[in-house]
């Protein structure tokens, strides 16, 4: 192997005994472009989890349950040992590591591709060999022919009438943030946060219309690092809302002449160390914040972004409804592949109006295939066939927001069992939609909320209940959340998904989920409660609902929920599709 | 104020600025005896929660919400200034002291009932300031004539049958736990955690069976400081099972003398700082635990522990059926004052074998008493009245069991809205007796099922769900509960109260309050799951129920309590009660 040969010989003229090769971009994004997939590039290997170790003598890959038989196929001849991450006996790559370096070692990592956070437990597992770290050099970059460029289109900007407030007035709001904490600095670093402060959209990274840039903003200025051309069309426009702009690669320098008075903030948990460590020695930091300072502002939507979310949320309902329709109407579904179907979706999606691109790539998964939470059926996938079910998760950016549906749609016969997992999992979502709750409540007081109905028969899903979610953004936003972790207090005006799940292996998956928002219920002598209202109203199959294992309120929240849905959508539709949807969303009966 | 006058004198004497009296015994105890109560001597107030700060100038005493109105009456006259606290504008007694002493000052406590934990908290507080401390001398000891002296009544085996284990046995469990963590001294204060350790039981503090001791157990030796008179009759047995006897006063000069070797732990939340003072400056203290070691091991009741309780559980029920009927029976109920129903459930108690003591002061509370959650009706009360709600929460100790119960009983004409409130609390109580729930569910997770039916209506209760409770020792015993903010692990064998409530200010309370026990429900590919199971079973006042508001399986939930309470409850009646119990558990009619 070629590439392993010279990362190895760059290794030796450096005095490496290791080098790390991890996949992300300098901004700790979720997706990234070609010119990032590191780990792919070198080893083979394309699943999203994927860390590669190298050594003079030995070279690894670890990566998690998901991807062990794609692993094991992409790594086959390439001399790559695979390590299966969570299977007893194998060592993490930290545990590797601190086996194979020597005393007082040294390892070499791309300082841009790690934060902080990663750091810190990356040397508190290594400090008691005394290894140090090169981190400032990309090696592979070194070796690297014909790596793809970074991304180079324009951005645009988000019109007032999507982004409701000025980048001057967001400017004030995050200084009003740092002044509270005594903070004279904030080094923002994460795209979808770079987006929302300077209403910019662009096409730097796949799925979500971000641009590559870094701001330091201070009491008086907002410095933005970013590839000028980008924005040249209206640089001016920038400049009145109280930007500076400088170049993307100017940022590291400008860091070091920072001044020493006054405090900094910074996420550790999303600043890589080429930033921390260009930062003056003499500096005040403050990293403790209990979340970012933007990521906390950008969660709370605007009464301009709920509106125009609730609207995206209803064209991307027609969407939904369209396909099912054509899905259930289909005359061979067997003709069909899973990825046939995901692009029928984004065609769909293409005919309405200020639609961007996909929020992720679709997980249309049928049968057994939708039992792993996170399937991705590739370019082609299995192909449907007239039984069971077919699961679909998908979402899209328009202008007026992100979306983010999952539903389980009935293709075939179905087993009494499955209706049962189905209501059960639609008793979970139910549960947590009619939630009322006071001001101070956390996702982790609701989670089990959308578990109960599974636990009583000894059932669960692995995965949280639910993510926060972008406005014409990423498809996950902190820091908001659903899961037994999440100590973030719920506010109005946040978004969240709510999607229980049954995963029954090697025969099928379930999961229901909507896109709901935090809206103020009421205010009583026990102060505030909030309440969810979904955004998304597309028909759940009542096929393959139990309705004996639902309860009449039950039942009637249910009913409400698709007559809503005719109400909202039907008008979007026509004449045979709403005659569809109609159908669809015929109230069941109570005893059925 | 002769008091005064000598203690300002001392504190002139010794250089202190300012003294601190503060309710508690040296072993942090809930419920203490006359010789501990120094705000009630030195005050006059006798509230459980105060607090006297005395300067050369000034006396102020700080107390809650629930004593306010008490605490005015009592300091009538006293020269003694009132501190309501929570009331906006008035400092607590931290921020009173951080204003009123001198910068470098001194202040005066008996370390002895102050832990390490209020200490730290006392000290963040004053630090600013210089402050220094003086906490080894009890300064009101000296000047308090007639001071009540501690109890020296005997004490008493807990018999194999009742304990299970030996305590031989539960030393080795200690020990397992201690070599775990490294740990080669433990340091254990507590009088329920002696009390179970050692299988002995007593008559030292109100409400708790328990004898004042300390131990200091190693890897090889279990030292027991404690007045040996009381223990003569079975010093023998003490000596087989592995203790070692000293004075109960010799602790202070036994921690000086220990050698600085090995790592000690001690439970900074119970400890007091007499006590943490006099531990050699070079041993190694270890603090960290989550919670402290023999809390822990007695949190999980055995099996015989279990079976026991629930036996117990039976009596006091067969108390509580008879009490409900003498007081629904009653022909002039008001000629009856709170605490002659009281003073009537605990002769009721004494007919049942092995009872003790009441296990707390019964809360006794008719119509607008309720309202206040820990209301006492004190040696009278309040007559009742044929009109509304009266809500009983009792508790017994007996030598198999510790109780505690709450019961909200219709005395007279109700309400739609009374019907309503007692309803929905009843709906929270049998959501959580019905949770099944994965291992690693914590009370904090499952806080909320007691809570989604009040807060479907912006109503709710202000304190937790419940508590964990003892055997045969206290009635509120940790490290469980049920609360937004408890972290621990729910686990088989663990007894929790579950007691939602609602209260209406002036008006009524009511709670419905039943122990139940953590039982292992089923183990799937999901893992363990784990259930509630009541202890108690007694009737739970059908004529407050308004069935509109519970669904049919909530109608079954109920009655199968209902029908287990006639099965287990009728063996322990007379004819006439069964007959009352009978007529009292009728099912309730799904549709009623």
């Amino acid at each position: 192997m070629e590439k392993l040969q010279a990362l190895r010989s760059l290794m030796k003229e450096r005095g490496l005994h290791a080098y790390l090769i991890t996949n992300g971009d300098a901004h700790n994004s979720e997706y990234v472009t070609g010119h990032w997939k590191t780990v792919a590039w070198f080893s083979g290997f394309t699943g999203s989890n994927g860390m590669v170790v190298v050594t003079q003598t030995q070279v690894g890959l670890w990566t998690d349950g998901r991807y062990f038989i794609q692993a094991e196929n992409q790594l086959a001849g390439t001399g790559i040992a695979l390590f299966k991450m969570g299977t007893p006996g194998t060592p993490d790559f930290k545990e590797y590591l601190s086996q194979e370096l020597p005393q007082d070692g040294k390892l070499g990592i791309d300082g841009r591709v790690v934060t902080l956070k990663v750091y810190k437990e990356l040397n508190e597992a290594l400090q008691h060999k005394g290894i140090t770290y090169a981190y400032t050099e990309d090696l592979l970059g070194l070796i690297w022919e014909g790596r793809p460029t970074p991304p180079s289109a324009p951005a645009f900007e988000h019109e007032p009438r999507f982004a409701g407030k000025t980048s001057a007035g967001k400017l004030a709001d995050v200084r009003a943030v740092m002044a509270k904490h005594d903070i004279t600095a904030y080094l923002a670093v994460t795209l979808d946060d770079m987006a929302w402060l300077m209403n910019i959209r662009g096409d730097d990274i796949p799925y979500a219309p971000v641009v590559n840039a870094y701001a330091l903003i201070t009491t008086d200025a907002a410095h933005i690092f970013i590839d000028q051309s980008k924005v040249a069309g209206f640089a001016a426009n920038l400049d009145a809302q109280g930007f500076t702009l400088h170049d993307y690669n100017g940022l590291v320098s400008f860091l070091n002449n920072l001044p020493t008075g006054g405090k900094l903030y910074y996420d550790p948990d999303k600043t890589n160390m080429l930033l921390v460590d260009a930062l003056p020695k003499g500096l005040v930091t403050k990293c403790d914040l209990p979340t970012d300072i933007i990521m906390t502002l950008k969660s709370i939507k605007s009464e301009v972004e709920l509106t125009n979310s609730r609207n995206a949320y209803i064209k991307e309902s027609a969407v939904l409804v369209r396909f099912i329709k054509w899905l259930k109407e289909n005359p061979d579904i067997s003709a069909n592949t899973e990825a046939d179907t995901a692009k029928e979706i984004t065609r769909l999606r293409r005919q309405q109006p200020d639609f961007l691109q996909d929020a992720f790539s679709t997980i249309a998964a049928y049968g057994p295939n939708a039992a792993q939470a996170h399937y991705n059926p590739g370019p082609v996938g299995a192909n449907l066939q007239p039984d069971g079910f077919f699961l679909v998760d998908t979402g899209g950016n328009y202008l007026d927001g992100t979306t983010d549906t999952t539903r389980t749609i009935v293709v075939g016969p179905i087993t009494d069992n499955m209706k049962r997992h189905f209501t059960l999992v639609l008793k979970g979502y139910l549960a947590m939609e009619r939630a009322i709750f006071p001001k101070g409540t956390k996702g982790m007081h609701l989670d089990i909320l959308a578990r109960t109905a599974l636990w009583q028969y000894g059932l669960d899903f692995r995965h949280g209940t639910g993510h926060g979610i972008g406005y014409c953004l990423c498809v996950h936003e902190g820091p908001q959340g659903l899961s037994p972790k999440s100590e973030v207090e719920l506010q109005p005006g946040m978004l969240l998904s709510v999607e229980p799940a049954y995963y029954e292996a090697g025969a099928y998956g379930i999961r229901t989920e909507n896109i709901v928002e935090v809206y103020s219920h009421s205010e009583t002598e026990y102060g505030k409660f909030y309440g969810f209202r979904p955004l998304l109203y597309c028909p759940i199959d009542t096929c393959a609902i139990d309705t004996t294992l639902l309860n009449d309120a039950e039942i009637n929240q249910f009913n409400d929920y698709h007559q809503k849905t005719y109400e909202l959508v039907s008008p979007l539709l026509m004449e045979d599709e709403r005659a569809w949807l109609y159908a669809a969303t015929r109230p069941i009966g109570i005893g059925d």
